[in-house]
């Protein structure tokens, strides 16, 4: 139980070691100077910076680190008596982050982490460590910036079953969508002029690929429907291969293009299945993201009595990371006297988290949009119509832009009536080869409201 | 510690007294059988209800209440043996509600409640008390329904200073300009249809009048700014005056009218002041709530690091209000076995929330929206933009509408140019009583991205 009686500064301070001095660490170690005597307030003691580790121990990073001993060994920031909670922001799924980790449970450390790829690929493995020896484990930095998300879907929506989460999960991707359909430029100009701003990393491949944002939904996924974690299974396509033209067509029928991410239980099977999905979607003008612009993360969570409800706000960047590593760390502070609520990382404890089988995507049912690069020569559009027919695809509206010079290939683009995605997926195989497309088609699904 | 060995359904069950079953007292009863056992593993424990109180004993409420014993008196409910937490849904700031809350805490049980006039009047003795007796208090359900924003800005954004929180905190209120918008048709229509809908009570007054939405913003101010909460001092203006006509100009000048609730600390004069209004204000396209609709909330807090966040979601009725009551009582269930984290209900000890003198709003600078009824003759408009000339007010924009028939009332609508609020009153003062009026100018602000 807390000592009332002593004033903040004078209760034992929490004391952390911080891994890594990139971009996140540094807005850590600014936040807790920046709000010092707010945040010992709020924690109920102050939070004191005693180690860090960095690849680098000379390095001009623009802050100040003295009074804070510096480790080139993370294993013995990880081992040193004055560290009570490892803060881990060196990033990788593996290697020295994982290491880290585990190094800090096993020393009897606490454990906050940024980390999305670690917690995608080995959560479990972590959090069971920390749960069997009574030891907080957080990580909401992981997934949305600084919106508390995880937060919300461990503890505000818990008296829910969720049936559905989605939400534009990659800042990086979101920027360049919404750029694209602003300035009505080609993917690879944005991408270029994202990179030049710092919105886009120098080897983008993680997020415009998708991968960020699966990351992050198998994570959402698991807390909503305490099921395991299942980055394996995320079905994951990314944006690259989204034209300007896309963008203009759906705006013409009244979407934005969005990467979406979303996860859901699948109750037509034997048994429950877990879909995840990230792949860009058409996104109706009446749904909650239609107005997510920018490098914005948002996430829609349906709980059966709390309704819809949607959390918006930066999705990355050294401030808002910062906000959500320090948020845990209050937390962690907060509990220090009373012992720590230590089986709640994933809301029930990780040996109570379902092992859900994949749901297979073809069960879903929804519209789709569907573009095709065409020769331009007769009977292309009969073919294509006539797949769609042989495979009982319905089309809700279809449109061919313009005429291209001398032969060559001409827009088709179509949406779908709400039907099953596999009678789409059979009418791109009745297609696939087709000597009249230049181009492999393009399938997206439309999220509805 | 928690007995990690124990399953949930043997460990000590969490027992609560409910007190009020009214629609959210039955949501909550509806709410913990529904989701019993997903609710038990996330809590640790079963959530039993071993008692309950309400006026009528015999009712019919669509719900089985066997197995709880029924007290006809309140006092007799807090004092039961079998009772660890008071649920109290009765209502009303004072009477039967407060004396529930304070005879719950005197007993030693811990206390959740849905009431947020109560806590707008009382909080602050009600957490002294909680606090002092080491027993927890939450009341995530008084605002914004089942949107967990009180843990957010309690926990989510702990780490930052918040300079400003904003949002739409009543449903009943923007169901109705929302439709006002959508249909073209007056308040008084609407209102009458929201009555016969049940999106408005049948004595509307505590909403349409701003009450409500003061209540939530008192309390919101308290968490984010930790001060103490002044309800007395908001600034109240309720929804009645506005007309069709007023959203329809605002709508081609690219705003919406929405009832806003706002609250900053002004560092203008000496020391901290608290400025915390409630008034229409037109919102312009891009703002986050700008695309708000029905009768939903949302709530942007601005953070010094976690940068600017929206949490938006049904913010009423009997499931969404649900969900946060139950969300409490998960959470102290959590906490059952560890000792309870009591001094953080306001996120600080309420002895440390600052006591802070309420801001003038003459110093807030902004635009306005302002609009006059006036008599069809000549000279008036004159008049009218004399007094703007003299009071210091510069004109953005300005609309005469139509002609009135026969020497009726035709109206005069202007945005002006950002400016001190205090010279807009400035104006209002000059023409105040002119007989060119034929009723009191109406004065919204402009809430800018």
């Amino acid at each position: 139980m807390a000592d009332n009686n002593s004033t903040n500064a004078t209760r034992a301070p929490l004391r952390l070691g911080i891994a890594g001095l990139g971009t996140v660490g540094v807005g850590v170690v600014r936040l807790l100077r920046a709000n010092a005597e707010l945040i010992a307030s709020r924690a109920g003691r102050p939070i004191a910076i005693t180690a860090i580790s960095a690849r680098d121990a000379t390095r001009d990073r623009g802050i100040d680190l003295s009074g804070m001993a510096f480790e080139a060994d993370m294993a013995a920031l990880a081992a040193r008596d004055d560290v009570d909670v490892v803060v881990e922001l060196v990033g990788g799924s593996d290697g020295p982050a994982l290491a880290l980790a585990r190094a800090a449970l096993a020393n009897g450390k606490g454990l906050v982490t940024a980390n999305k790829a670690m917690i995608a690929h080995h959560g479990l493995e972590i959090t069971a460590s920390a749960e069997a020896r009574a030891l907080p484990l957080r990580f909401e930095a992981a997934v949305a910036g600084g919106i508390p998300v995880i937060k919300a879907l461990r503890e505000g929506v818990a008296a829910n079953a969720v049936a559905r989460i989605y939400g534009i999960l990659n800042g990086t991707c979101n920027y360049i969508l919404s750029t694209m359909e602003d300035t009505g430029r080609d993917f690879a100009a944005v991408l270029a002029e994202a990179q030049a701003q710092g919105y886009a990393e120098a080897d983008p491949a993680f997020d415009i690929e998708g991968t960020d944002a699966a990351h992050k939904l198998s994570i959402l996924a698991a807390l909503a429907f305490g099921a395991q974690i299942d980055f394996a299974s995320v079905e994951t396509i990314g944006i690259a291969r989204i034209l300007a033209a896309d963008i203009a067509e759906a705006a013409a029928l009244g979407f934005v293009i969005r990467l979406i991410g979303i996860a859901e239980i699948d109750r037509s099977g034997a048994g429950p299945h877990l879909f995840q999905r990230v792949m860009p979607h058409l996104v109706a003008a009446d749904n909650l993201l239609a107005h997510v612009d920018g490098p914005t993360n948002a996430v829609v969570v349906e709980g059966n009595f709390s309704g819809r409800l949607l959390f918006q706000g930066p999705g990355a960047g050294e401030s808002p990371t910062a906000s959500a590593v320090v948020a845990d760390i209050i937390d962690i502070a907060r509990g220090m006297d009373s012992g720590f609520e230590v089986d709640r990382s994933f809301s029930v404890p990780v040996a109570e988290l379902a092992a859900l089988a994949p749901a297979e995507s073809g069960h879903r049912r929804g519209r789709a949009y569907l573009r095709f690069l065409v020769a331009d020569r007769p009977g292309v559009l009969a073919e294509i119509t006539a797949a769609m027919r042989d495979a009982g695809v319905s089309i809700e509206s279809m449109i061919q832009r313009g005429r291209a010079e001398e032969g060559g290939q001409v827009m088709v683009a179509m949406v779908t009536h709400e039907g099953p995605e596999s009678a789409v997926a059979g009418a791109m195989a009745l297609l696939d080869g087709s000597p009249s497309l230049t181009a492999a088609p393009l399938v997206l699904h439309i999220l509805d409201s």
